[in-house]
């Protein structure tokens, strides 16, 4: 299978890389393509030190599955394009994830929805894919009918520079230096920022609506009952988000427990007396999304469940289910 | 009127100094109490240089009003005894809180409660007086039904020394040193932690339950459905809530504005165009509480509002309320 990462040097595209060899796909070429200024850098992989190239048409004709972390702008320049040359785009930008004809997928839930695609399948957002996971199992044993998400997630969801820029403001703080402010709309050392992506007409924020349309069609729950609120906090890496969910079943922290004991991609780390919860520290560089602060909801008792995740944006939010979702079209290819 | 403050060398005792000071209180005597330790310092203030002395009998037999600020410990110990004395406590600690007989005040919301007391009078914890002054104008015009609270809290709440050691591991940090957890469960720089006081046997932290509890009896709504997540985060100063809100009455963000806009203790900042809504960074040193992100829910739908709240924990949360206490027990004093 010839490989190929637009976007390769940025955030993601790098954790793409990562994501490829730990997971030991087979790979017979992997080629790296990024903007103007990084072509020529040389990358180490484990398949071999690979030199960046520029993004063209002559790449995608002689790649079979091309994995898109290179921005909204990119996407839509060549995404389309990539696919009428024969090679499929799994698409890490929001750019294609609303499109009634293209996939989105997170291959623990809805592996099926890949079969019909015209090229190109999107990968969702990262709070979204973080929450999915548990949520998910809800869903399928007890039935969700309320949702309701807030999010502490940290700077690298907005890019290298914006992870650069908290760590630039933490030094400068020490120094006594004033502080610059480039990538948010405001200082986020010690503070926080209620305000991801653009907000929409309703008042709500892109970066919410994404939660809610990406849940919705993911789950297959068009009507699913469903609000976030998301907040950017001072933390480098991982996303975590407190979750309240109303369920059709009666739901017992205890049965909840024992599923998920079994789910892939989730970690239950949920010890009180030892001091055991989900935390963005630990969550860090992890593929599980660790699952905490399980308990019986106070507002809907028996029908309710409150808990605590935290989960690597970088990974399972981003390069780590784009490379899933390859695994899934590998497997498919190949039958 | 002859005070004193019980714990005036914390970071809730300095400050009850500067609300005495900026409110302008008449106070013939001011007398500031700390542990061993702190006696002999001087602390100037509006009132003259005082002298820090140890906590006596004497005192509170010739003080009026006792503003505690120093620990459950102490309250414990030293309340009652200073009520016997004839020196009316205002109690910042938790002891009191849920004593059916002892009053737990918001002024803005229920001064009546003040009239009858047993000497002491429990100023309610900073989480819940934050998202009370918003929550009392939904329940007074519309009736709440359910209310779902996600914190983001500061790390001062946790006291003098833990906002320092955010401090040190800030610059330790930056110099690449090891990081020293004294203060809190884990480091907390560049992470958070949903674990604040005691975890209770239904797994809700004392912090949540407290928010619950309180709620309930300062609204007189024994029964009301409320739930809360509280999560530590590397924020010095002021403590934000996520806040969704079923109601019983029809409510509209337009409505709630314009009540919001008339009360007094709360500052609206919610103008997506501007990137204004309420952030801790601006909160600080207020003493009203900024609401914002209001928009109609997307659970609850006409019934249902959601917003976010950012307030000073060391004021509304505990300093100021406690001298607002202080002011309306003059006022009946005076009568």
């Amino acid at each position: 299978m010839r490989f190929a990462i637009v976007g390769a040097t940025g955030i993601v595209g790098r954790e793409m890389i990562t994501c490829l060899e730990k997971r030991h796909l087979k790979i017979d070429q992997l080629r790296l393509a990024a903007s103007p200024r990084s072509i020529g850098k040389i990358i180490k992989t484990a398949y071999g030190k690979i030199t960046v190239e520029g993004i063209s048409e002559e790449l995608f004709k002689n790649s079979d599955i091309a994995l898109f972390a290179a921005g909204s702008e990119i996407s839509l320049k060549w995404a389309k394009k990539a696919a009428t040359l024969g090679c499929i785009v799994i698409d890490n930008s929001s750019c294609f994830r609303y499109d009634p004809k293209v996939p989105l997928i997170i291959p623990e839930i809805n592996p099926k929805d890949i079969f019909k695609h015209p090229g190109i399948i999107a990968n969702p957002n990262c709070t979204t894919a973080i929450a999915a996971i548990p949520l998910w199992e809800i869903e399928k044993h007890f039935g969700l009918k309320k949702i309701i998400i807030s999010t502490y997630q940290a700077v690298s969801g907005a890019g290298k520079e914006a992870m650069e820029e908290l760590e630039k403001q933490t030094c400068d703080y020490c120094q006594g230096k004033k502080l610059e402010i480039k990538n948010f709309q405001h200082q986020i050392l010690f503070n926080l920022i209620p305000h991801i992506d653009k907000f929409q007409e309703n008042n709500y924020t892109k970066e919410e609506m994404k939660v809610v349309w990406e849940t919705r069609k993911i789950f297959s729950r068009p009507n699913i009952s469903i609000s976030c609120t998301a907040v950017r906090v001072p933390i480098l890496r991982a996303h975590s988000e407190s979750i309240v969910v109303e369920t059709k079943k009666k739901i017992t922290p205890k049965k909840i427990r024992e599923i998920f004991k079994k789910t892939s991609g989730i970690k239950i780390v949920d010890d009180p007396k030892k001091n055991s919860y989900p935390m963005p520290l630990f969550a860090s560089q992890n593929f599980e999304v660790q699952v905490g602060r399980i308990r019986q909801s106070l507002i809907f008792g028996d029908y309710g469940l409150e808990f605590f995740v935290s989960g690597d944006q970088l990974l399972k939010g981003a390069a780590l289910n784009a490379v899933q979702i390859a695994e899934l079209l590998i497997k498919r290819i190949s039958k």
